[in-house]
């Protein structure tokens, strides 16, 4: 059986499920789906070989006229030449303003594909078929979709709410091991920003959520799911609230952009970010240093890196100005108060960050 | 004093303003627009020249911050790549989440800029400054965006509305002939499809309109996107009662693309396509002659064209089954029932489309 949980969002609600070995049951999930349209199933090259045939038997069998479209996949391939070329895919494979997206990957297929889906004929069907840590327990639930500037990430995009997110845990057997821990380091912020049971639980089955036991995986995605449903549900739009799931961000981004998206993955990055962050709180006594303690030793026991390595602090501060959260001069970002607790605090002197950068 | 129209859509309400010698009162309507960060000005060659200067100095006289980006115009600039470009402007000159994106110009700048607006950092402020007639009766209110493929037009955008339309007349002087005619074909189909108290009055007033009357021009404007203001706030996402704005544009798109779209103005396909719906509504009897006659009679004496030329009849009726307004394999018509009615007809004969295409 499936874990179901609701994103309530008024009639943009929808459902999230998250299983073991559930392929079988995406057919029946299907029923919403107009079967005069055609639908297509967009991955990247890497899911696709893996999971592409089974997928899109699935889609068939369920009655689907199912076109395919293969992006490169990777980071470098979530821009606006990507995005072109999958419209005209759309186009030339004949959908039409009932037919759904359907999007086979990680973040950046679901990211791309979710856009498409948004934008084409001013929004179709979209459903999410997460294939990452990262996209089973972030990015397929919120509906941020977007793509990449050559002048930077995400400054294109839409909030727009997929119809489903279907997410079988089984998938992750294949996932490469850095691309894994990218997963954990955001798995690990929700046990910090929220949910102080969660952080408990990833401190207490270290070796069994590293050997990605399936039952402690469809635990952890099925939390991190439901925090984030509830947050985005308060705050679709990132007015206020759901800023939170930035933590460690702010740094990370300085961290990934600075170093040329090359050295860290976004998790290791993010990772860092969150070192830097609860050092921070510690300094202004915002959170206590046993709870200081405990956050950076979780992301040090799961592998994650500590240190930024050989970056110049001020660089960094610099670049954090320029992070789209920051609309004034002064920096803004979110801090863990304790562990399942964090604010957003504005108005840092970039100065205080620099002297815990080191 | 300006005429005030309340879009009312919830949270997404806002306000058009129409007048003459208006734009000094443009300045005072700016209040809600963030100063702390950057502002631009999007508009076309041809209209950037004529009026760029002037808006440039309310907007900075009004205290914001205002870049400004020129698009070279026209139909085909509205594309991916004018988009990409735009983006790019909108990064390099410093905009970010609280930013407002003011679109200077017809219908090819609105619909851009607001894409833009729409996409840039998930979406930002925008406001309508529309200058061609057709922009200030349609394009500019009702929160439609986007840009058009290789493959087709308009296939790609977002419903996203404007805080703002503001319309002054005045601007429509130097609007060249062809552009206040095909203004005018969307005029004349508010009439058709929904008062036939405003057909009456272009019926009458011939003369003044052609002359472009500056206070016939806010009576008309105004009770245009009165209707469509109406319309859009019981449909916002053309699920329904919107599509009744399309009198005219199946046969019509039908007609631009099969003359390259060279041969008729968009407001020319347009009249020709109200005048074989009209037809066809009469050949069904839905509509009675005389008020045929009428409908036919005020697009000529508008010097609107009547007929399509030498396409083959065949070829229109196959065309017009691409319409991405047809899901299925059969085609659905706005006709008129009556001067100031009309109605969706869906699963219309195709072979009694052809049969009065003569
Ligand atoms: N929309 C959001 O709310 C949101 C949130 C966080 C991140 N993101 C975006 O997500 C992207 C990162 O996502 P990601 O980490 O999933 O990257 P990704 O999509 O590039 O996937 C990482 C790699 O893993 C491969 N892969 C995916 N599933 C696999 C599987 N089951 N087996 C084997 N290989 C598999 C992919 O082919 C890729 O090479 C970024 O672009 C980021 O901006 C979006
Ligand atoms: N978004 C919507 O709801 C909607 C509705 C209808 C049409 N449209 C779109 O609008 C576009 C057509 O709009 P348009 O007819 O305004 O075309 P346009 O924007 O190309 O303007 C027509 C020409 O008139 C010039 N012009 C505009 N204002 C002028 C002025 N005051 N003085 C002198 N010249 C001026 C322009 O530079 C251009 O050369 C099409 O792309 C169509 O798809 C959108
Ligand atoms: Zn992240
Ligand atoms: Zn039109």
């Amino acid at each position: 059986m499936n874990r179901v949980i609701n994103v309530d969002l008024g009639e943009q609600s929808y459902n999230i499920h998250i299983g073991k070995e559930c392929l079988p049951s995406l057919a029946g999930l299907l029923a919403g789906v107009p079967r005069g349209s055609r639908s297509i199933l967009v991955s990247d090259d890497i899911v696709f070989r893996l999971y592409g045939e089974q997928f899109y038997e699935i889609l068939q069998s369920a009655g689907l006229k199912i076109e395919v479209a293969v992006l490169a996949g990777g980071e470098s391939c979530k821009n606006l030449e990507t995005l072109g070329w999958l419209y005209e895919q759309m186009i030339s494979k004949g959908l039409d303003r009932q037919s759904t997206v359907f999007a086979l990957g990680g973040g950046v297929v679901g990211d791309i594909a979710g856009f498409a889906a948004a934008s084409f004929m001013r929004g179709i069907g979209y459903i999410q078929l997460p294939t990452s840590l990262l996209a089973q327990v972030d990015s397929s639930v919120g509906g941020k979709t977007g793509v990449n500037l050559s002048l930077g990430k995400n400054l294109v995009g839409a909030f727009y709410q997929p119809s489903l997110v279907f997410a079988d845990v089984n998938l992750l057997n294949t996932l490469a091991e850095k691309e894994y821990q990218t997963g954990l380091a955001e798995v690990i912020k929700y046990g910090v920003i929220w949910d102080s049971k969660l952080f408990d639980y990833l401190e207490t089955n270290i070796e069994s959520i590293k050997a990605r036991d399936m039952d402690c995986l469809i635990h952890i995605i099925s939390r991190c799911c439901e925090i984030k449903a509830e947050i985005v549900a308060q705050d679709e739009k990132e007015k206020g609230l759901r800023a939170l799931l930035n933590l460690g961000h702010t740094f990370g981004h300085a961290f990934e952009a600075l170093t040329e998206y090359k050295k860290f993955t976004h998790g290791q990055a993010v990772a860092i970010g969150m070192v830097y962050a609860t050092r921070l709180a510690a300094a202004t006594d915002m959170i206590n240093e046993q709870d200081a303690k405990r956050v950076t030793d979780l992301i040090k026991n799961y592998g994650l890196p500590l240190h930024y390595g050989d970056i110049r602090p001020s660089e960094i501060v610099a670049r954090m100005h320029l992070d789209k959260k920051n609309t004034g001069g002064k920096i803004t970002l979110v801090l863990p108060a304790a562990i399942g607790r964090s604010e957003i605090v504005g108005e840092i002197d970039p100065a205080q960050i620099e002297a815990i950068l080191i």
